[in-house]
């Protein structure tokens, strides 16, 4: 019996530019993470499991059929077969997903304006392929950045230039002189995008002034803005701020949501809002959303009817509006934070003895908190935490752009449990202990 | 009360190169389908609806709840846990597609070298951003070609090269003259796009001889092959042939395939076989599909579990072959296929006095017919055989790269009851008779 003949191929020979450093990291945490099962980790930014309970499909499912037989007179079967055909590009449920964004943040547009996608990954990439038209295009992103944006422009070659952040949200001068020096060497800034509602990974947050300055800024410079909703909704609410596309001057925005956190990660049911106008060289004009459907029928054809219709479901029964599904939500993520960082405060703060160096932000909302130590948190020190300490974490790095990052670390408390919480940073602290001068 | 605001931006600024005629060509065949909505179309390739009938999402998802839970030892919370979260961009249901491609193929792959996909067309995109390094790299298709693959190539900036399809597949003269010209302009061809069993658009279908002879040039010119296996279900099994990825030297074979036509085009679950080694810089080795699910954790992250949860279930209730849920579907689309062979001939075949010029090829399977005619079968012809005649088709130039197919059409019969076939070449034939010379 023959070995059967194998092709082989070289990884220098496979998709070139795709050197997103991320990538490579993020097999390396998952990796780790499958070497050390019972290490408490705060890596994964995954939704709490609690809220699966209130899940159920065949519920969900019906409660949309209902609404397609009332609202478009079908028949029960003319609405089933919807569910298990081909269906739009643009989508099933805009009209849900508009109703909910009018009520439950402010941004009122028509429903063609948006497209329903496989998840606010797929929103990204096709986002930046509709708006980046020549090697001279450029976007810009707030670093560190969330790592489903950078390696969505890996995907397509979109060139990216960062912008630091900082304790209130962007370095507005930097992103001056960014402006200017992509000017000058020719290039174009067509967007710049940004989570300005507690950022994946560092917990970023704009003020209400951050917010109009960059919609100015964007304006002058005749960029498009991509605000990213993923964690919006995890905001205390007297404290909770309006998007960028429900300010003055949000027609500039193009906003980026998912229903994952909110609803349920598995459907993979995102959107986004594009209600800017293109002029076509004939003179007739269309909507962004318009090319990003297109765009989408090259991707993944239409998001999958039956996701859709659990989506449907759940706003459905919930009068068109997340705002109590979400009330519950924000408060346990809000339970986990408070704990997280009361636990760094009574083991690492002021008077605990703990290694001078160490220091973190303080969201006030989101699932990530930011930690500054004063070694270099790399692969080895991750490898040592878990093995060692039981205690496992994501290296900042992997998120920045070019160098950065190198002795942060991301914190994320969003599915954990208090018990493990506290646990969890006792075993931080050891380790720091034992790592830090 | 002012007007608001618009940003509008202008078409030559967005996605450059995204010059793909056919995706326009799609808009406007949809237009006219929304304008003549009484006419009887043979343009949409999509399923027949009668097996929508067989569907029960409910009963297919706690079929494969319980098959998670006997293989893996879950409880019933925890498994039903699995369909909500996020999974492995990799896929859930990798070990059943194999088996099921094992079984009723003849494909015999480990399920590591599988990567559960949003339909088949992000297959091809992963698939083509995966093997393209360069700018200088380049993809060959068989012409015309399936306006997913060809979109898909747009949408990533991917250069194709046309080879002219032939009555027995693929021109293979001209593929030997393809090869060296790109060798000559310093290129490399690094795959060859086909669908060996009644292609979309013209129901092309390669002899087993050619078969083996593709495969024997893809090694001569060291190139993989892209099989897209969409239609071969169709095929009447005393016919049918084997996939090149059952075929000796199978090896240099990527193969792509789909659930929608099969079992439910809603669920968007396709699948990629992609088994070849890698190695990497350091000597180590991994598979091609490792380097797919990495792309598609970029692309949308992974496939919705609850879809694959859906194919799952229909894979176990059938023993895990779909070899029975085939048969009935193939012998519904064979019937169609002879229907409209069999109406082509008694309407426009030798001695019915039809005009000179009109004729149309005979595929043994799958959904399309082309039909080549005296006139060229463009949009103003379409349009006038919508209103005037109340019949559809595709021009068939919508499939071309580059010039070509102006004089032909595609009709597709998938979907269609009998009577409307009977009816539709009646219409088609007075039409025919009122525009030819």
């Amino acid at each position: 019996m023959s070995v059967p003949a194998e092709t082989v191929l070289h990884r220098d020979d496979l998709h070139g530019s795709l050197g997103s450093p991320a990538m490579g990291s993020i097999n390396f945490l998952n990796e780790v993470m499958g070497r050390f099962p019972d290490a408490i980790s705060f890596a994964p930014g995954a939704p709490h499991t609690s809220f699966f309970g209130e899940i159920d499909v065949a519920r969900h499912t019906a409660r949309y059929l209902r609404h397609l037989e009332e609202e478009r007179g079908l028949k029960p079967e003319q609405a089933e077969r919807l569910l298990y055909q081909y269906g739009p590009s643009r989508g099933l449920i805009n009209d849900l997903v508009t109703h909910a964004l009018r009520t439950d943040q402010g941004i009122d547009v028509p429903q063609d304006s948006v497209v329903i996608t496989v998840g606010c990954q797929e929103a990204m990439l096709l986002t930046l392929r509709a708006l980046v038209a020549s090697p001279t295009d450029l976007v810009a992103v707030v670093n560190p950045c969330f790592v489903g944006l950078s390696g969505a422009a890996a995907v397509l070659g979109v060139d990216l230039v960062a912008v630091d952040d900082t304790d209130d949200g962007i370095g507005f001068a930097q992103l001056d002189e960014v402006c200017r020096a992509a000017r000058t060497a020719g290039r174009r800034i067509r967007a710049l995008y940004v989570a300005p509602d507690f950022s994946n990974p560092s917990g970023g947050f704009l003020s209400l002034e951050a917010r109009h300055r960059l919609i100015a800024v964007a304006e002058r410079e005749d960029f498009l803005l991509l605000e990213d909703n993923a964690y919006a909704f995890t905001a205390d609410q007297p404290g909770a701020l309006p998007p960028l596309k429900a300010l003055p001057g949000g027609e500039r925005v193009v906003h980026l949501g998912t229903f994952a956190k909110v609803c349920m990660p598995g459907a993979r049911v995102g959107y986004v809002v594009a209600d800017q106008r293109v002029r076509h060289a004939s003179g007739r004009t269309g909507l962004l959303a318009d090319e990003l459907a297109t765009l989408k029928s090259m991707v993944t054809v239409n998001t999958s009817p039956l996701s859709q219709a659990v989506i449907g479901g759940i706003l459905l029964e919930h009068q068109g509006s997340l705002a109590s599904v979400v009330s519950a939500k924000a408060a346990l993520y809000q339970r986990n934070l408070r704990l997280l960082l009361d636990a760094l405060d009574r083991s690492l703060g002021p008077g605990t003895g703990a290694p001078a160096g160490v220091s973190w932000n303080r969201p006030r909302g989101g699932f990530f908190v930011r930690v500054r130590l004063p070694v270099p948190a790399d692969e080895r020190l991750l490898e040592r935490s878990a093995r060692e300490f039981g205690v496992l974490w994501t290296p900042m790095s992997h998120f920045y752009l070019g160098d950065g990052g190198d002795r942060q670390l991301r914190l994320a408390c969003s599915y954990l449990d208090p018990d493990t919480i506290e646990e969890g940073i006792g075993r931080l602290t050891r380790f720091l202990h034992a790592v830090c001068p």
